[in-house]
């Protein structure tokens, strides 16, 4: 059995930074002690100038999603890797149900395409492609069986994961029952497709097209929509996903001062990346940055607000939305048609980074930075107080970070299964340098990988812990 | 030098209960354990069905204030010792400078006052009655020497406390500078007064009529004043101590929303106690809950709007603007007159259970409890990570609460310097079981006290660590 | 041709009251005079003591509407009539295109049923129950050669009304470019659907649920996403009919504080009457006030609200939804199931009363009566100045109100065909007088009926006067 | 007696155009005929092209003030001759009490400046310089006797004209009661005072210091506190003079959305100047456009928010706040020292054009042009219906406007007794052609001036007629 004291760090906790040494013995955290209080006969980690942080937790991956004829690039295999490499230490991916699926089955799908293969602790979403009296008996199933206590439903994509808002009410009273949180991609996807088809008929085919056939009011309404109807469901958790335009924001943001359960995500490329310099890069390179919801104007001040969202909590979780497709032979399924190409970002690398240059950049404290990274996504989802926190009792998911270091990411350093970066040349300011895994360090400060596939182990999830 | 283990209970941090094992060295915690891995060879607290909490922070207390020709009746040593009592292990009182005064001979005087008297620990924030050039200096010096990094103004009562537009912009300005945090006691007292003079002339002098004068929109209208001011400074951090309107909260969340560094409290009177019952009270008996800002109608929604702001977080902390006067001889200074009547309730002996209360009345996470009365105002002001966390290295200030307990309250039982309460026949469904206040049991699972006179040190404040 | 003056009456016109004298030639008002300077040899209408305003125009009423398997209970002939009695002496009634059917032919059809049968003059909207390229097209046509300028589409009713969003998004495309104004019913009716499905499954079939199956968040949801459709629509004029909840209400007011082209007609029911006193009436006698939108709760602020929203013109205009139903064999169909009862209230005489009783209760201007109910539906639907003011070239439609006068509205009075009154007992301090169509006295000021089929004709209407 | 028939011309009302002539009998207008129905045996005017509308109402103009050291340069004589070359026929002054002066005295002093001398008619709002119990008791009497229904109030000016919140809340509770509105200068002036003080310490001390130094948070800030005082005074009328801030703007549509009589007005140069361009003019030259609120930024939306305020009726009136000072030895009293500089730009001439202009940039409806240049503020201010409308009955308060002509303003031409103009080389789309004021053509569509002193009446006012 591992005995580890790491020591002469910085603990990150959710009312901020405490010096203290961390006892790691086996996949758990034995002790915290005040600083050189701990036992002096064991090995020891030396964290100076460090912060010690609980490994991040990714809720919103989609390791090979189907989609668009294709396929997410990355494995549970590589995926997992990726993040371990990155300080993520859970991912919550989505299992699919689509339309006409029996939910079982679509869970058992994603269960043998992760069993074995993860480098990190992982744990599922169910997507409900289709709202009927099974898929809500199932839900309880789930919840009470199979330790899945969040489902998705989608107001966009039409004929594929749509759910109406019939079927969203009723998910949603099923889920006010049996203590779920639903999760919404919030665009509607019905006017959208109007746009879409609008777009192409006037011959706008190239990326950028892909943002502006989304825009702001759009995603707006939807957010709007779902808060209204989870008000119905007598006021049904709610958590919006990738959060990107301010007005989605404002909505809400005015729930949650109405008392409301209502949450967001946002994700790093809303934080950084734009319509104009990403989405409308020239020729077909934009491609790289085609997501839903789509990246947002520059001359508009969203960026600005989701960091602001950040910092007040009415964001209270930063996910990657990892859906990756490769440059060649798959973005490039739309050439010449903007709708076919396949919708998705790879970034559960990139999380922990991108998100602590803003603390950096004076945008978030070192509190929030962990908070929204890796504690709250663990409360959020019933994962607490085995993850999310550097605590006595929890696991030993543990991440150094090193903010004199640096991080340049790119393709060639990056280990993500994509042929291209969304963040090829950002530098950070800030490097992951050691990473635990329930005890184990599957990255040490060189930045030498001990992990192994299989090592990652399937986490039942609990009822959330955030409710208000 | 102590060496105590707590064990078995369960530890409530801001993220959330986890169980652990506390390890006190001398003043210190020194270490957390998972349960069980803590030293066999040490004397132990049994803390079996217990939360283990840190000692409570009261940031708003006035022992000896004088007030309309009186003193309030609680000393430093009474007061702080009913502190104890109640689970509270930090008072931050409130110095005073008068208009004219020396602002640093003011705060001479309340260390006259408290050094040596006090059962816990104790810091103070400035009053400030006059703002010039000389006590703008004086805020320099007494946030670079003195820790002192809180300064609090009134927009209430002209020609006592008041300062005009001008003086509180000088001096949040100032405070932008050195970064120290405004406090904001906000009614529009000018305005006030004219509706007090007003129902005198008109021969309504019951207690009552102290609330009907201060309505709400002259909370909420000094709010949003203080706000916009605060704007004006470049965003100077505010603070609005004992917010009581629903109104008065609109503006804070609005301001928050808006990612400004607006904070609020408010007070267990506003969460429990309303105009009509307490204040209107028969003859004179309302006197005993003549305070401002006033208890509000419990026909308007004020009580339920501030519990979702403290879910929310729009309302920051709970503190208990512990200002006791007797019913004999100071309250009744105002029969005939409500505006004679000193203001002010006592409760620094109460808060920790009656914010607990609201756990048990699903108002609240357990967790919400412990960051309101304790954890926020520490990182707010200045004294985290020394107090407000149960964290290795931080001051052995420590709870255990037992939600099994009961606690009736009254003047029979009560510890302040009272001849009645403000609670009289409440009844709580906890108990403040054990504390501990820099590693001595003060008070014991049995109710036996063990603290003293002097055991409470002046604490010296950093700049706050809550700001966005 | 008549040539006729009325004198010593107070005209009622946007900007408030004045005296003058009206001078009537054939159809049109051929001058207003300074009283007294009228020429001395014509006939006269003496006025003293009365109103003389504008013939009211009801913007919204479905005469002989086929609904669930029966039809409207009044013909355009005794509609219109009942309308004439009521100083309601322009009508703009709703033509319907169904899914599937040609537009030009659900027009026509409309036609079929006015033309020679009504006692006042009438115009039509166009319900367009089924958006594709070819309604597309015939939107255009109607505006260019048909008179018709306003077109109403279903956010609720799937499968007979429902448009969906896209839909909803190219209709409102349509008008911003032919210049039409997009009129909504916004209710969600794919969520309230569920709700009424639960409702019957729980055995819960009572007229009230009706109005428990329709809450107000689900009128809300409806009116924000309009109001975002029209924004996706470049700021295409919508007009929200039959608002009845707070929050919708402020949906309106927020876009109409953006500068948003968003107005909003309420109807008479919803300013007086209740979910808990009519629509919960004991038995099945709740039937008769079953309409779409509902009655909403008189614990809630509605009434109050919508009062409110017409003093500020946050809502523009009173309309009737006239849709009358007998009780007998009509809204008897949904004994045991309120699913079934056909939708509607029957009010088409008395919103000229209803609306001025508000003026006796202080709730309205004489002005704000006026604009409510004939100046501005008149201007929203491209009627004025041939209708809608007491203006020289006007037709010369004329109402004298006593304000002296009484009304009692009761089943044994009124003339619509109609087995039962909504608005049995009312009484209203107020009473139309004296009713001019074009010129000819219909009512008299004893109540005596000089109207006739068929004096009524079809109005081509213009492009709205009202965009901001 | 005059006898005139204006003939051919398009007359705007309040509900839209209309074509009708006009028959003027001595000072009123006799009546309003159908085109061509008019007498035959009359002189005429031929209004063919042009727009007929009431004469323009300025309900805001300092004749003769004193203010710094010297006096506003134009007179009552070559005011109200320039108002009247503009198309204005009615102002609305006002007279002042400072403090410490009784009352009536002031208005005496007024009416003493005024009489004899005014070319149009002319009316008095009182300024109270200082509420005590005898200015209160001045309030009722003025509105019994004297046709003084509207009183201004300053929480600007400490020392000058500034009210404290107390004599606000005052002056609004007597307002309440005797039917009065109040006007308010809404500019945090005390806190003004020291952004001015600490300006001026650095050595800014050019014309742009002024408009930098009055922030936009400092007149939302007023605008709000203004409005909750009315609240507290029971809903007192309250109008808001010469809003320039968008944020400002906010505070009256929330307090109109919920139903409040808060009114605010506007004036041109906040419709098209700024802060940059004009106030910040090189060297010296932005003095020439001082005023207070001032300016403001052209990076920020404020006048596109004002044109929207215009449109929807958050804002209600455009008013000038005609207040000349000369560039040599009056504005030349601040060189060095901004808040010398006389605060006033004249422009009682320009209004009826500039709104114009607004028409033709498509900003406003014609309809809206003449409410908030003429018809609200006579409805406003209780001088409806003899002034503010074409009617019958009403003044013969006439003007011509010619939309195919051109006007270009500038020093050269305008009839103000200033040596320069705020809008040099403005040039606008339309032209003020002929001016009636009580019958009398004053100007001719030459520009002949037929006028004379004197010839202008006192107006004694009613109460507003404009409540909601
Ligand atoms: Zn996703
Ligand atoms: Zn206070
Ligand atoms: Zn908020
Ligand atoms: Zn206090
Ligand atoms: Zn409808
Ligand atoms: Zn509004
Ligand atoms: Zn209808
Ligand atoms: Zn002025």
């Amino acid at each position: 059995m591992t005995t580890l004291l790491i020591v002469n760090g910085t603990v990150i906790g959710s009312a901020g930074p405490y010096a203290a040494d961390v006892l790691v013995e086996g996949e758990k955290i034995a002790a915290l002690f005040a600083p050189g209080r701990g036992p002096a006969d064991v090995e020891t980690i030396d964290a100076t100038g460090k912060y010690v942080i609980p490994g991040a937790v990714d809720a919103h991956t989609h390791m090979e999603l189907p989609f668009g004829g294709t396929f997410a690039s990355d494995t549970f295999d590589t995926g997992t890797r990726a993040a371990a490499f990155g300080g993520t230490t859970t991912i919550v991916d989505f299992a699919v149900q689509r339309t006409g699926e029996v939910v079982q089955d679509g869970l058992a799908a994603w269960h043998g395409k992760a069993e074995g293969n993860c480098h990190v602790d992982y744990a599922f979403h169910m997507i409900l492609g289709g709202v009927d009296d099974d898929s809500l008996k199932a839900m309880d199933q789930l919840v009470a069986d199979e330790g899945i206590t969040s489902f998705k439903l989608f107001m966009a994509y039409p004929g594929v994961f749509y759910s109406d808002d019939g079927q969203i009410l009723r998910a949603m009273q099923r889920a006010r029952d049996n203590g779920a949180v639903i999760m919404m991609h919030a665009e509607n996807g019905i006017a959208i497709d109007v746009l879409v088809q609008q777009a192409l008929a006037r011959g706008e085919t190239d990326p950028i097209h892909h943002g502006i056939t989304r825009p702001q009011a759009l995603e707006a309404e939807a957010t709007s929509r779902a808060i209204r109807l989870a008000e119905v469901a007598r006021d049904c958790p709610l958590y919006i996903v990738h959060l990107s335009a301010s007005q989605a924001l404002e909505e809400v943001a005015a729930a949650r001062d109405a008392g409301r359960n209502v949450f967001a995500e946002t994700c790093p490329q809303y934080l950084y990346l734009t319509l104009e310099d990403q989405l409308g890069a020239p020729g077909f390179e934009g491609a790289k940055w085609v997501c839903s919801t789509p990246l947002r104007s520059k001359h508009e001040p969203h960026r600005a607000d989701l960091w602001k969202g950040l910092r007040s909590n009415d964001l209270a979780v930063v996910s990657t939305d990892h859906c990756p497709f490769c440059f060649k032979d798959q973005k490039e399924l739309g050439r010449g048609d903007f709708s076919k190409i396949p919708n998705g970002i790879g970034g559960v690398e990139h999380r922990v980074d991108l998100v602590y240059q803003g603390v950096v950049d004076k945008q978030l404290s070192l509190a929030r930075w962990v908070e929204t990274i890796a504690t709250t996504p663990a409360r959020m989802f019933g994962l607490y107080p085995r993850k999310g926190v550097i605590a006595p009792g929890s696991d030993a998911d543990i991440v150094l970070y090193d903010p004199a270091g640096t991080t340049r990411i790119g393709v060639d350093t990056h280990h993500m299964n994509m042929d291209h970066s969304a963040w090829e040349g950002y530098e950070i300011a800030g490097r992951v340098h050691t990473v635990l895994s329930r005890g184990t360090v599957v990255v040490d400060g060189d930045g030498n990988y001990h992990g192994r596939k299989g090592h990652g182990q399937y986490l039942r999830r609990g009822l959330s812990d955030y409710l208000l």
